[in-house]
Order: structure tokens, then C-alpha cells, then sequence
């Protein structure tokens, strides 16, 4: 009897659990959920659940020793550390994280025992690989040239939920929120690799619409270049990819940027009390509001900045040690708190332009999704379950591709494209000439 | 008899080995200058040039075995190394570079052993220690308190030699001319720590007046903080030091940075040709001009950016390891030479307030010195000569403090500034009350 380990039980491992619990009574796999909190988790014969701190490497040993196949919802940061206790004692490995360098230096020995460590086989990075290859491999297969590729994504907030002047709530790791966008992007556009500095990257905003859901803006992300090759596309002069906000964040978010208040390489001086106007105070001229330094002309500026409380004598939960980072995600964790009758929405859209018999044409793949509740996320759904349907693809011997792997292949996207449907996770297809 | 090794003979190298050549013969000292390239220097039985490769440690050691002082001219990064071959052969080592963290750490062993580690000791850090630290121990001594210290300095151009819009050529290191300002400046400014991320560093200028040199402008350095301390300053509620640029520079400055073009982060992408405008066409969207996207609307700004050539098909430099910084280099150094018959310039300003008697009081001293020729420049001459003259006071004895110092105290201050008068580096005050 196989065993999936289950490392992580956070935020978004709701639907990848209730997937593989079902589905190992059903296939007869024994499942085993590890970490340092476990909550409602019914055991059954098939189902254990293992309470122990996954940041010492002999209880994560203990954990990957137990497996046949080990599913990570850890932080990144960890994997390496996975993906060699892996390789060490022979077991297939699961991620919805990038593949960094140090694991990708593990892919020839993973190759060479055989193993699969499938990374990026969450939302994005994961189903925009499958959806857009699934694409890529249709129009090529009828002969079609692909010119450029525009793909963005992001989790948001459903309109019945939005009640803030941000459209936004955090449904995935804050950290991540405030430290969106920093380095160096890198995209090609017009046949020319583009540079976008930090700090103009949220004044490089390019507008999308969502047919259930209206007006979105999107920003690129860091590296899109890497994967022209990963993709095959050897004759694109476009190629982006990119995160989605509500239309208006990126412009206020930007203000944030500029005053310095996402800044992670300094340590704040102050007394022990910190107010948040204290804080703002801190990147100003003296004697100047943060209003007239911005040079705000726009109201819809002005009301998002205020409704965060830029000005407001509120304490900031401050230590010596806290940088401008921290402090800002002190204050955004507050307020974009998603809520328990909370309903969040993921988007993706990938917007393709190609040439077919010699004419131009264009496809737009959108995908929707709502979320249920402040657990059942849209978010949780879309990286638990594609990760949860490549498991039982690797129990079940489906993918032949051994290595460090993502899902960019058929016998892997197309599988979980198609279970994903009986889960409502369907993108709608529009093709345009 | 006594051995001053100098490590490094390039641009900054002329005063000091000039003076250092004079006094071995008049103090009967030996003088040995160690670099790989020596140009036009006379030997005689007091003074010896040897050929050798300092960046090579088995060089180094021979070359500090050989002295009683060490005094480097080497890049930064070298001296730690430096330091510590005086460390363990037991030499006095002078520099006019910043403590850094590791040359701190040697402190107490230095301090034991009885050698003089004198950092800081050029012109800034150095003649600013030196100038700044004699009025704040001539006011302390009547009974006053320093409440404001705003400091400033810049290696600039000579008016009759400043033929470019810019107002600037380059008589230093010019990466550091590219690199000037990263990171987040932090200063004391009304009672309150402020920051100022490198994104709004030249938006954030002051300006200053020089009697017979007119408008400047200065932006904060990096670190002001740290000399508060120093300085001994316990009442001050401002401080800050800065760097001077002649005025409007900083604004132009401010373009190159938003577009990316200082971004040290990444490496440019490109076919085996680069001209200078495909270089900034990649920092923009596509079909935009860096005009329009800069929104420049100053026609001063215009001009400085377009004799830069950014709209130019002149080929740069390039190679696939290049970083936007280098490549920026490539085009200024070509620009801001200076030329053989040119002068350059060395601001220096302090703006000091303080409380005397109940009266709120103030004294502006300012330095104003022009070069000589292309060698003989302004910068060289207030680098060297402080180096060189306390060089001559350890050998003599006549510095009594131990360990890793820099020039704060009186027993060095005193002597030198009152040595530099004779060489015509003299401090212009104005007291207003």
C-alpha cells in the first residue's frame, strides 16, 4: 500500500486534502498530513495525521521516510532541503513552487534514479503552464506560428466581498503581498527585451477585462524570459507575463513604493511607541504631508491611502528591529483581513496571438473563479487540486518524464485540464481573426 | 631609519607621494611606492618605486614586510587585507576610505599591539572630520550647544574648465559616479530619523550658496547617522551630510535612475551591437520615447540627457555580462573626461546651529579649492595631503591615540589643518547670530 506525505497544513491545503482523502479510501493509498498544527482533520484507517515542527530536518526525514510520494505546501525556502532528504531516500517529490536553482541542480540525479520531482503544479506557477501549453500544443500541431503571449494572474476578491476602496484582500502569504514585484522585471516586447525597474514597475500597468468581473490591471512579473524556451516558442516577439490587481491598485500601491515604505533593507530607529503617521513621517521632508510630497492629485489615490491610515496616530506593533517592510505588513494585514463570509477570486488570462494559414489571429483563455468562504478559497482550489491530481497521475505510473519536471507536458496537463472541469475549474476560450 | 610604503599610485596618488618625497628627504624617512604602473617618478637613495601586482596577498605581504606605516591608495575592498598583513608585522596603516565593519573588528588587537590604524583621513571622509570636529570642540569649550550640523562635499569642475550642461566631470572612481547614492540614506532631520530610498534620493536635494562659485545642490549621503555618535553630538536634532553636485544635476540624475539605467541587478540581453539608444529603449514600453515616458517637460533636463546621447546610434561597449551600470559608465566617462588643460573643483561646506548665552547662533565655513591640471587636480591635492601630513605625525610620534581611529581628535586635527593653511587649503567661517 502506497503512501502520500503531506507536508504543511495551511492555508491552501483545504481542497489538495480534501482531495487526497477522499480519493485514498477510494484508491486504497494510506495519507499522512504533517505539521506543527492540524485542524479538523478526521483520521480513518487510510488517514493519519502527524503533529510535528517540519522546520528540523530529522522530524522532516522522519516524514519523507514514511512516503512514497511527498506533496510540499511548505514555505519555498524549505524544498531544497525536501528535494535532497528525497533524492536521498528514493521518493517522487511535489511542489507548487518555483524551481530554484539548487533544485534544478538536483535534476540529472533525480533522472537517474528514476524519480519525479514536479515543480510549479499549483495555480501560477502550474495551471497557466498547462492551459497555455495546452494551447500551444493544439496550434502548433494545425501548423500555427505563436507571435506573442501575454499571461497574467491573481488572487483577489470576489465583488460581493470587495469593501474596500483596495479591491484586495490577502488570501496567501503577506510577505508576499508587500514584497510583490522587487528586482529587476524582464519580459520581451516588440522583439525587444524590456527592463522594468522596481521602481516604475506599478506605473507599468496594462489593462485587462474579465467578462463576469469587469476592469483589472496587471503588472509583469520578475522573470518572464526563462520561459520563452520552457515553452518552445521560438518565434515570438511578445512574451509577458504578470500579476493582476483590481483596476486603481497598482497607482496607489505605487505611492507606498515611492515614499519607501516597502523597503526591506533598513531597520527603523524610533521610541517604543510607533503611530502610523510617526511611520510615514519617517520618509518625508520635514514639515511636508505625505499628500503634497506624492504631489496626489487623484481622489481614488487619496481615499485608498487614507482608508489605510497613512495619517491616522494608530500603534504600529514595532520593534528596533522592524524594517519599512514589516511595518507596512503590519498595517495591510489589518485591514485586507479576509473575512469569514469572505469570498475570494482567482483570475487568469492568457492572451495569445498567432498566425494560421498566413492570416493573423488572436485566442483569449480566461479563467474565473469564486471561492466559497474564508477557508474554501478559490485560492486554496486552484493550487490544492492540480497538485492533488498530478499525485494520484504519479501513484498510478501516468507520467513517464522522470527529473526535476513542470507541468508543461501532455500526459500531465492534459489529465488534470480535464478533471479540473468536474470541479468547475474551466477556462472559457475565445478566438478572434 | 624609518620605511613609509605607499600601496597605489594611481589619480589621487600626486600630492601625496609629491609631499611624502620632499619631507623622506628633508626627515631623512625612505619612501617606497609599490603599484603595477608607475609613471614619472624619480628615484633617489631616500625613495624607491617597485613594479608589482597589489591585487596578489604574497605582493602585498612584501610590500607591507618592508615598512614602519603602510599607507594605502588601494580600492576599499583591498585594505581589510591590507590591515590585516599590518596587524600581524605589527605596521601603523593609514587610508583615507571608511571604517567598515571588519576593519572595526581589528580595533582591539591594534589597540594592544600599540599601532595606529588611522582611517577617514582624505577629504571626505577626512578634511570634513577634521574641519567640522575643531568648531564643534572650539564652541563645546565656550560653554555652547551644537543643536543642527549640515555637512557637504563634492568633487566637481573649475568654471573655466565646465564646458558640459552638466556642469560635472569625473576626477574620481567613476563606478562610484554611477553607483552614487544606493541604498537608503537615514538622517536626523527636526528630532525624527528619516529615509530616503534610493528612488528619491535626487528628488531630495538642498541648495547651496559658494561665495565665488554660485548655486550648488546636494543630495544626503547614505550614513549620517553613525557620526552623530562620533561627533560626540548629544543635543543636535539635525544632522546630515551630503553630496554636492553643481546645480540642476540631480534632476537630470533622477532620469537615468527612473528609467533603470544605474540598475547594477541585471545583465543586458542583446545582439553583439548595442547602440546607446537601443540601450534606453529598453527601460521603455514600446513605441515610447524616453521623453514621453519621463514626461520631461524642463528643457534643461532635455538638454543634459540628450548631450549624454541617449537618443544616439554610437555603439557602446558591450558584452552579454554588462549591467545597465556599467554600460551608463561606458557613456559617461566618455563624457565627463577631464581633459588635460581642465580644472577641477572641491566644494566643502558645513552649516552649523547653535545655542550660545540663550542666542540661537550659526556658522557657515566653507572650503573652495580649484586644481592645478588634468594631474594636479583639487581632489588629489585635499585627498593626499591630509594622508600624507598625518603619515608624518605617527612616524614622529606625535599621535598619541591607539587602535582604529579616524581623524576626530585634536592632536591630529590641530596639526594638520593648520599644515594644509601653507598648502592653500584653508576653511572660509561666517558666524551670524
Amino acid at each position: 500500500m502506497q503512501t502520500i506525505v503531506v507536508l504543511g497544513a495551511g492555508k491552501s491545503s483545504y481542497y489538495l486534502i480534501n482531495y487526497l482523502s477522499k480519493r485514498a479510501v477510494e484508491l486504497n493509498y494510506n495519507l499522512i498530513i504533517a505539521d506543527a498544527v492540524i485542524a479538523n482533520l478526521k483520521e480513518t484507517s487510510n488517514i493519519q495525521t502527524i503533529q510535528t515542527d517540519l522546520g528540523n530536518v530529522k522530524n522532516l526525514k522522519e516524514m519523507v521516510n514514511k512516503a512514497h510520494i511527498v506533496v510540499s505546501l511548505l514555505p519555498p525556502f524549505l524544498h531544497i532541503k525536501v528535494a535532497e532528504l528525497c533524492l536521498e531516500l528514493n521518493k517522487h517529490f511535489l511542489t507548487a513552487s518555483y524551481v530554484s536553482p539548487e533544485i534544478q541542480a538536483l535534476a540529472a540525479d533525480a533522472k537517474r534514479k528514476g524519480l519525479i520531482f514536479l515543480m510549479e503544479c499549483g495555480l501560477d506557477p502550474g495551471l497557466d503552464h498547462m492551459s497555455a501549453m495546452k494551447i500551444f500544443d493544439g496550434l502548433s500541431k494545425k501548423g500555427a506560428i505563436i507571435k506573442s503571449f501575454r499571461s497574467y494572474c491573481g488572487g483577489l476578491i470576489a465583488p460581493q466581498s470587495d469593501d474596500n476602496p483596495w479591491g484586495y484582500k490577502i488570501t496567501w502569504n503577506p510577505r508576499n503581498v508587500v514584497n510583490a514585484g522587487k528586482g529587476t522585471a524582464q519580459y520581451l516586447e516588440g522583439n525587444e527585451v524590456r527592463y522594468v525597474p522596481y521602481h516604475q514597475l506599478f506605473k507599468r500597468v496594462t489593462n485587462l477585462e474579465f467578462k463576469d468581473y469587469g476592469q483589472y490591471e496587471a503588472y509583469p512579473n520578475r522573470d518572464s524570459l526563462s520561459y520563452i524556451k520552457i515553452y518552445g516558442l521560438k518565434d515570438v516577439d511578445t512574451f509577458i507575463r504578470g500579476t493582476i490587481r483590481k483596476q486603481g491598485f497598482c497607482k496607489a500601491w505605487d505611492c507606498l513604493l515611492q515614499l519607501g515604505l516597502t523597503d526591506d533593507t533598513v531597520k527603523i530607529s524610533s521610541e517604543p511607541k510607533l503611530t502610523i503617521a510617526d511611520f510615514v513621517k519617517k520618509f518625508l521632508p520635514e514639515n511636508v504631508s505625505y499628500e503634497s510630497y506624492l504631489k496626489l492629485d487623484d481622489s481614488n489615490v487619496k481615499q485608498k491611502l487614507s482608508w489605510l491610515g497613512l495619517g491616522s496616530n494608530e500603534n504600529l506593533n514595532f520593534t528596533n528591529e522592524s524594517t519599512p517592510t514589516e511595518l507596512l505588513q503590519n498595517i495591510i494585514e489589518k485591514r485586507w483581513k479576509l473575512n469569514p463570509g469572505d469570498k475570494d477570486l482567482v483570475l487568469m488570462q492568457h492572451l495569445i496571438e498567432y498566425q494560421e494559414d498566413g492570416q493573423n489571429r488572436k485566442i483569449i483563455s480566461s479563467l474565473e473563479i469564486e471561492g466559497q468562504s474564508q477557508t474554501e478559497t478559490a485560492m486554496a482550489k486552484t493550487v490544492g487540486l492540480p497538485l492533488a491530481m498530478a499525485t494520484l497521475l504519479i501513484l498510478q505510473n501516468k507520467i513517464e518524464a522522470k527529473g526535476v519536471i513542470i507541468p508543461t507536458i501532455e500526459e500531465i496537463y492534459n489529465p488534470i485540464l480535464k478533471e479540473l472541469q468536474n470541479h468547475g475549474i474551466l477556462f472559457r476560450e475565445y478566438t478572434y481573426s
